[in-house]
């Protein structure tokens, strides 16, 4: 496999260490939302880190998870009037559904090709590659040529519900000029996505009980009951084109520039590829509205139902009147909209369409971050792209997923952009997630340029 | 407990007897929705019958659960010109969910009032009831004062299927003057309700799949999902008060008669004591059309939703794009409706409103009945109860809940009338399903006097 090392031959000494420090990361089943491994992940990336020179810090006192604050100082001859931020996260997807998985979850599995395991895509993998990147950059020039941070969070995955307050009372650990955020990935079309921006998340949990118990659905004719009432209650919530019915829901949306709408409208879409990919059955929402679904995908807001649970499932025909009924419902935000605001809408509209009776419980909530697309940072992460990638990269000014972008964009007031060593087939949050090798080592190279360039060690 | 026999002192001697048969009965877990026990209790039906002196004949030829057909042959000094027919069941519920009960649900349980057991309330203890007042009819008079006839099918729990073709092949066995169908009991206020009818049903699984697998939720924006789709397609079939929304659904209704109108409308209706009773949060669907809620639960019919699922529904925040969804639906019919043309129209609705990609799949159908009210044997049977009862009967002109009655009652042209043994906290198709020993008594000595006043025995 000596091809992948054409660029960087200096990697192919190190990537025995450093498969044999993904290997040790990838072992630690660290699963936020079962409340397991943060410390043994964190103790393996400070000690990893220490042994590359950095300064680290273990920060606890805003009572969440364990942050890492890690700091690579300028060297004698670098800029250290520059300050560079990678934010990442140690956390991971709990592995389920187990049995789909073709080789060990916990165990950093290697064929020709791949890398497999559970958070070697997202987000273990991107923390490796850039601490390698980081290594090789040291080994060349000798010294680090900016200051280098690293923020690596254990609550990505559930939300991260305790980084604002973290970003809040350690501010000066991560303040910095620009900010590399955590993932991107290789399209259908071998094309780096650069991204820019992520859209905000509300979750949360709507039920409703009628009665003590189920009754006899004999009773139906005068007795309303749970599964009912809850369905009627949520196709309030948008119309089967997918439009949010909720009064004032788009009410504060930051709308999207000329530019930024023509970025999105750039990129290429391909329905019928997604259609067949994915064994959709439908016209997408978007052909039923006549909507863009590239703009949809940046700048639309949009309510999901996740899940319904009410009543008799089981086999042949049971007759009740369900007593109580829950679903899950998560909102993706645009930037200008509040998740705190949009739970209160929440409460007003089922309140006005007579659904008092449903008990609303928010899980989460994270507002939506777009980093100016004309930033110059921007330009330089999209420019190195080109030059290391053999395709050229797409511009990605929000990526329809969530994270907390606006917690750091907004209190450190950087600008973020977003690339990573991921493939179409990555599998992130599903079973046999794994990177490419040769993505690897290309990611590798991109965080070593995006760190030169940004220094001025390369204009 | 002798003052329970002042009414028929001869009872007392078949007392321990009728336990006896009736535990044996209650410990055959006959459950025809797990496919099991059908020939222990048929067996042991036969036995029991035989013993008191009927022929019987075990029906198999029609493809369903076995039927037992008895018949009583007139004595020499009886009228043999006169049928009457017995229809009862001994299928009974699965006991699920089994932790609440509080003994072994298929063992006779005896309190100083109560007798426990699945199946005690239905139907069981109505067989049993009815086989020992045949008995000390005959005992009494030395001769059966009529033919008696006993339909006890093994189908009715799973809505009967295989018993209109019974019927058809059978139908001699069956040839009556009137019939005495399965179940009573006295409501809350201790009066006996006695029957003169049934709702129909016909009941659906309605399902739907939008994709190959659930898609990130992300994707939400531009792609549809099972649930919401499905949630959809239920909302569009009735009103949030309860309206059928289906065209053509109310079209072939025939009308109640003024004297049926006036029947339900004179019966009492304690909301109050309802609401209190279930822990019912809301106004009655009743309430909020501003509709009598006698009415409706004799001549209304209805839609209920009975379960849905879809998607994530475990601990905590999941965002995915649910691939399917399912839900089981039951419609309530009144006389008029035939459910197979409440399936056509179930179909045209989902297609007229978009919704052709949800698939339909009929579990089961029944036509609804009513007996003539006006009836000399309707008649007959509340006299009886008024002098049998301490307190007044009350007509239901229709009962909310289903049965195979129409079968019955079209096939063999007989006006059918449901009396029976139960008490308002009969629990049937519930745990600790009990009768009340005092209601047994009252119950035998009932089924004794409607043969008696039916045979001509007493004027």
């Amino acid at each position: 496999m000596l091809y992948m090392f054409d660029q960087i031959p200096e990697l192919e000494k190190q990537w025995e260490n450093m498969l044999q420090e993904l290997q040790e990361l990838i072992a630690i089943p660290s699963i936020a939302a079962q409340n397991k491994g943060s410390d043994k992940a964190i103790n393996l990336l400070s000690q990893l880190f220490k042994q590359a020179g950095a300064s680290v810090e273990v920060l606890t006192e805003h009572r969440g998870f364990p942050v890492l604050s890690v700091l690579f100082e300028a060297g004698p001859e670098g800029d250290s009037e520059k300050t560079l931020l990678f934010y990442n996260h140690y956390d991971v997807q709990p592995a389920d559904p187990i049995e789909e998985w073709n080789s060990e979850p916990f165990r950093l599995t290697e064929t020709e090709e791949l890398l497999i395991g559970r958070g070697i895509g997202d987000n273990k993998g991107d923390i490796i590659a850039r601490l390698t990147a980081v290594k090789l950059l040291k080994e060349e020039l000798g010294y680090s040529p900016c200051r280098i941070k690293f923020l690596i969070e254990g609550e990505e995955e559930i939300g991260s519900p305790s980084l604002a307050a973290c970003l809040e009372q350690y501010q000066e650990h991560f303040a910095s000029d620009v900010c590399v955020w955590e993932f991107g990935n290789k399209d259908e079309n071998e094309r780096l996505n650069v991204v820019a921006g992520l859209k905000g998340m509300a979750y949360f949990e709507l039920s409703v009980q009628t009665s003590e118990s189920d009754i006899h659905s004999s009773q139906g004719v005068f007795i309303d009951n749970a599964a009912w009432r809850l369905t009627h209650a949520l196709t309030t919530l948008r119309d089967s084109n997918g439009q949010v019915l909720i009064k004032g829901f788009y009410d504060d949306i930051i709308k999207a520039t000329e530019q930024e709408i023509a970025t999105a409208a750039s990129l290429p879409f391909d329905g019928e590829e997604i259609k067949a990919r994915l064994g959709l059955k439908q016209p997408f929402l978007s052909e039923r509205r006549g909507t863009n679904p590239n703009y949809d995908k940046a700048y639309e807001p949009t309510v999901n139902l996740c899940g319904i649970t009410s009543g008799y499932s089981g086999e042949g025909a049971k007759a009740v009147l369900p007593y109580k009924a829950a679903a899950k419902v998560d909102f993706r935000l645009v930037p200008g909209q509040d998740p705190d605001k949009i739970s209160k809408l929440l409460r007003k509209h089922l309140d006005d369409n007579g659904f008092e009776d449903v008990v609303i419980n928010q899980l989460n909530g994270q507002r939506a971050y777009r980093s100016n697309p004309s930033d110059p940072f921007v330009d330089m992460v999209l420019d190195t792209a080109a030059e290391v990638y053999e395709n050229p990269p797409l511009l990605i000014p929000t990526h329809p997923g969530s994270g907390p972008m606006y917690e750091i964009g907004h209190l450190l007031k950087v600008p973020i952009i977003s690339t990573g060593i991921g493939w179409i087939g990555s599998n992130y949050h599903a079973p046999n997630e794994s990177i490419r090798k040769a993505d690897m080592v290309e990611g590798i190279i991109h965080i070593k340029e995006i760190i030169k360039r940004f220094s001025g060690e390369v204009k």
